[in-house]
């Protein structure tokens, strides 16, 4: 079965905004065995509107809207799908009794407009709005589905899964979907997919989708089958191969972010972590804390920026700086171990590095970083030339400092 | 004039992908004066292809279609604009010597798929691909220019901006667009809103976007007149009074980040930070030397995730720790006047608070924030509550830190 979903709102027909209802809406659909063909974006335009609502109409069995549901006259998608339905739009006076109600249990006079809202398109289900005032509408016709939801995100979720979802598992074939997601650090997306796009390239079913940011990149598989055996065997015949090739460079089976990973391998050794940033400012430290219960393995760590503050605060050498400068081997290293020392922790992790646009040599161009790693039994330093612009030099170099550590406690077990 | 933007390709259909060239290239088409009045997005199937395209073309004047050019059998946007105009698909020798040479040149034999590039739309021109191989078309129909550009960003952008800017000057008829983005910190959207809108509602034109973040909010407004005068005195007319009844709330009217303004104020005044951060573990740093050339003002700073971190690294004593907690106004106070002190800056900054989800206790609830600032002239802080989950209250809180400095600095002249 095919759906075609349509966003309705000229605010989204802005340089500034993206559609994201769609997103929800396309992973539900997809769990259901439901394939979405195609997205609209319509402003608030009658006629638009309705072009598209007959085209969606014509050709997929499940067609769902957004926004357009409120009192303004702006909010026209009622207008638009009774005129592309050729049906009439009926008042129902007790949906505009219980929208007063509704504003004078607020203490609240109910605005005239309001009234719009208790227009129903003749033959249709009303859908009972629980976080808002807009009600929804099912509505079905010549084979189609369609579904009329309000446009904040938190009110069409409640809507969809409440009253949506157990009607369209009525209407669509039942379907098992099974799903695997596979997290690689530190590899270039091109890469990757030239070492596994001549395994996934064979298969349609399970769909592989790879996403790329800095550094980080996920492999989505979906499984769509008849029983959960079939899916899951599926998802094993392609993913075992593409485990075996990318070997330890996967971090998570799970979904995982690597900074979660790293701190759960830190909280099973009892070990304490902390950090020496120099080029990443505080990211690194962000990252490590943006996971809830960090507290139990992060002690927190240093931010030196400048040359005297690594000097003052990781009693790194100014000889040493001098003779080899801040982005070298011997600071990253000397970083990581004064880090170590005096925060007391069991690692320290070390950045120091070029994000330019500024700062490059001869022999040091925009993109080389160094991580230094002070643990138990010694210090170890990575170097790495980083492509592209200052935020993603900064976001691939705590990737790699986040791998490197996974790697070195996976390693020591 | 109006336009309608087609992305074509199937892997923009799943739950994790968005369409993002239509933004740049909404962004470019209002800068023209024309509107974009719809946008789809369209998987690898002919006949749906097909079907869009005819709407579109029936009812805007220009249609700009970006992906599905390549040389795959996957690659459908030429035939389907063909079919969807009636017009035949001419093979073009010459574009498939000149590929053969790229490929040549790379010491690579070209596949024989990729000669599936050298067909054009009966009529149509020829837009050269300078950054990739699939070249684009510009074809007109019926009072309609449709144009057939590549999916990579940066080859759509380069081809854009080169072979269709210049066309569609030809054809759209001249207007004036003048912009004015105001940046606001530390307010909600709703009271912003609440206290603004009587102001903008009265206007179409200028065209008012609110966007807000955490604790950060950016108005856009875009006039479109017969001449710059005109323009200008419009968006005075609106900004005026937005601009009183929101006062010293506004930290930018240029579209600089508040880190960068707040930079600046510190350049200015050849004064120097640090930072402190607990809840935040680096977030402020972060986002301070995300600025390139931050080095200049920013020295570096403290992440003091656990109590021990606070006293060793800040001087917070373990007394002050016991009586007040961690996440209190004198603990803010000394923390900013310990980081003032060990990194020898004119300024610094703390942060301490309850990012949640767990951490809180009767009297400090989840988002309980309480921020420092040390400077030459004594230290204060300031207490705030804010809602959300744990990355919003972090970065609201970044916000606060951010927005503080500068209203002293300002205030301090």
């Amino acid at each position: 079965m095919n759906a075609e979903i349509v966003a309705v709102g000229s605010e989204m027909l802005t340089p500034e905004r993206v559609d994201t209802n769609s997103l929800y809406l396309t992973a539900e659909l997809n769990n259901l065995g439901v394939e979405v063909v195609s997205k609209y974006v319509v402003g608030d335009h009658l006629e638009r509107l309705a072009g598209v609502v007959r085209l969606a109409v014509s050709r997929s069995e499940i067609v769902i809207l957004s926004g357009g549901l409120g009192p303004t006259e702006d909010d026209l998608t009622r207008d638009a799908v009774a005129a592309a339905l050729n049906r009439q739009l009926v008042y129902h006076p007790e949906i505009a009794e219980a929208l007063e109600q509704r504003f004078a249990r607020l203490n609240r006079k109910m605005a005239e407009v309001n009234k719009r809202q208790a227009f129903v398109i003749a033959g249709a289900e009303i859908l009972p709005n629980e976080r808002g005032t807009a009600p929804g509408q099912w509505v079905e016709q010549n084979g189609s589905a369609l579904m009329l939801l309000p446009g904040p995100p938190h009110e069409l979720k409640a809507m969809f899964e409440r009253q949506c979802l157990p009607r369209l598992a009525a209407i669509v074939p039942k379907q098992v979907i099974r799903t695997l997601e596979l997290r690689v650090a530190g590899m270039g997306e091109s890469d990757l997919d030239q070492l596994i796009a001549p395994v996934y390239k064979k298969y349609q079913n399970p769909a592989t989708t790879i996403l790329a940011g800095a550094g980080d990149i996920q492999i989505h598989f979906r499984a769509q089958c008849a029983s959960p055996a079939e899916a899951e065997a599926l998802l094993c015949e392609v993913s075992g191969p593409i485990e075996v090739l990318l070997g330890d460079r996967i971090y998570s089976r799970t979904g995982d972010s690597i900074e979660a990973v790293a701190g759960k391998l830190l909280l099973e050794r009892r070990a304490t972590l902390t950090v020496a940033e120099s080029c990443t400012g505080g990211l690194l430290g962000e990252r490590l804390t943006s996971v809830p219960g960090s507290s139990e393995y992060f002690l927190g760590g240093f931010i030196t920026y400048s040359n005297a503050l690594k000097t003052e605060l990781l009693g790194v050498s100014a000889e040493l700086l001098a003779q080899h400068g801040a982005v070298s081997q011997p600071v990253a290293e000397a970083m990581a171990a004064g880090a170590r020392e005096r925060a007391g922790a069991t690692y320290a992790l070390s950045i120091t590095g070029i994000a330019g646009p500024g700062g490059a040599t001869d022999t040091k161009p925009v993109g080389t970083v160094f991580i230094g790693l002070a643990g138990p039994s010694g210090s170890e330093v990575l170097q790495r030339q980083v492509f592209g612009d200052r935020e993603r030099i900064r976001m691939f170099a705590s990737q790699l400092a986040l791998d490197f550590l996974r790697r070195t406690l996976t390693r020591r077990g």
